[in-house]
């Protein structure tokens, strides 16, 4: 070993269902790592602080802290609410400053944004997208959700990329389905994630056959997504990630529907020869989360 | 006058039916402006350069040109093809070095992208959206286009935004009209561009009567394109130019739609209370071309 001395960071993935809490290092290492189910904001948190305290314990201070976070959450470092999870549908959840609670537990500089925006950047740092400085990442699963990167940088405006509640055309065999989004019906996340597809087939993607007519209604919106993403963010990859995702059959029936999408318009080897590099699966899997938070760990630092 | 030399810009916009050249200073004013056709590219590239001299002539060596063209164009640096415009629809210009030329001639910086790039970058200079970090800049005229600044940066990747060419969902009472876009049929610059709003309505809004039905379905149209960038690039402002939104009446129709197709899922001030400093017109109304041209001339300084 070196006179330097290593350092430690602290990583948090805050879930609708589970947080998982990790202590990593520069290189993407996680060195320990625990999970606990979401239950209350108070609990939660306290629980959260415990378990990071408890995990670094073995390693001395901490350099910095990430947090990746389900959403929507305040970005804007000039807004009085920032490192608040925002208005969610989440009961109880509204308004808990989670960011704000490891600043002040910790003392050490926090990176804090969405949990989907943490996984692009880890997919950009460790995974799929390495030196790729314009990429999206999806997750689909029990919402739909996306992180952005353009010109190397995370994507903040107003807010962070909402990308699950972008409206796709309705799939000719799906026009009678009203989607399950609580604020929008048949969005992309009421029609596509994971419940929907329950609320409409009466049965999960596992429980299918393959010849099941959803498996191309499927593709088919999740390839709209995709073309409106090349039009808007026009990322260099997109990776695709999420529960639902891991029927991996589905990865080589989007990027045909979504050329079919872009019409040819766009003369690209991307978009066409070298289509299979262009919509990726994450090189990270299910990691991507924690490891998203640990970037932003290190980002902040 | 101070002693400090005073530096010139040329500036080009270079569009479908015209070309503009200019020059113009560092605090955005044009000095000198000159407009001509567009015919085929050997012709008009030739038109462009001895314009651009005997406009510079006055004014001693420029210190950079700028560059705002119709598209779509190569801006990535380090394409072969950086500069040129790609297959486009118009016909022989496909693979014309429109900056290249530029470059040789006049051997100094040239700033390229395209004129809707361009003049978002003008509307946050000197325009509607100064010290905003985070825009899009819509044009809606004989195709709709936009630009993109995320992060105080253009935003360029695989491509460049080609928003026009995002698919809305059909409005109930334009459910027939197949639209006219050569490559998509009915996406939006297929829906609600002015050479559709003719196709569809046999009249432009100039000629249509203030009750007709087509006000409140362009409306629409151009509310989803809102919602879709709010969702994908998270602006703070959306500036919406060109010669469709001369017919004033249209702005305060597209506001309360981009609200429904919201669904109250982002709780903003931006996008409640405060809706009209939120999608507002260009500042620099027909200028914002050519000065957009200008901006990218002091950008590649």
């Amino acid at each position: 070993m070196g006179t330097e001395k290593r350092r430690y960071y602290g990583a948090v993935e805050a879930g609708g269902t589970k947080f998982v809490c990790a202590i990593g290092d520069e290189t993407g290492r996680l060195l320990v790592e625990e999970r606990f189910p979401t239950t209350d904001p108070v609990n939660t948190l306290a629980h959260m602080l415990s378990t990071l305290h408890r995990l670094a314990a073995g390693f001395g201070p901490l350099s910095a802290v990430g947090l990746g976070s389900f959403g929507p959450v305040e970005l804007r470092r000039e807004a009085p609410r920032y490192g608040q999870i925002l208005d969610t549908p989440k009961p109880g959840w509204s308004s808990t400053d989670i960011a704000g609670a490891l600043a002040r537990e910790f003392r050490v500089p926090v990176g804090f944004d969405t949990d989907v925006n943490g996984a692009a950047l880890a997919e950009h740092r460790w995974g799929s997208s390495q030196n790729v400085e314009d990429l999206v990442y999806i997750t689909i699963g029990t919402g739909i959700g996306g992180g952005a990167i353009v010109g190397g940088h995370l994507v903040h405006g107003l807010m962070h990329p909402e990308i699950g509640h972008l409206y796709p055309r309705k799939h000719p065999r799906d026009a009678e389905f009203r989607g399950v989004c609580p604020f929008h019906g048949d969005c992309l996340e009421g029609l596509a994630s994971g419940p929907a597809i329950i609320a409409r087939c009466g049965a999960s993607f596992e429980e299918l056959p393959p010849d099941h007519p959803r498996w191309e209604i499927e593709a088919d919106y999740l390839a709209q997504l995709c073309a409106s993403l090349v039009l808007t963010l026009s990322p260099r990859r997109i990776v695709l990630g999420g529960g639902v995702m891991n029927q991996t059959r589905l990865l080589p029936m989007i990027r045909p529907r979504l050329q079919h999408w872009l019409g040819g318009y766009l003369r690209r080897d991307e978009l066409s020869r070298d289509i299979d590099a262009f919509v990726v699966p994450p090189r990270l899997g299910a990691q991507a989360g924690i490891l998203g938070a640990l970037a932003l760990a290190l980002q902040a630092l």
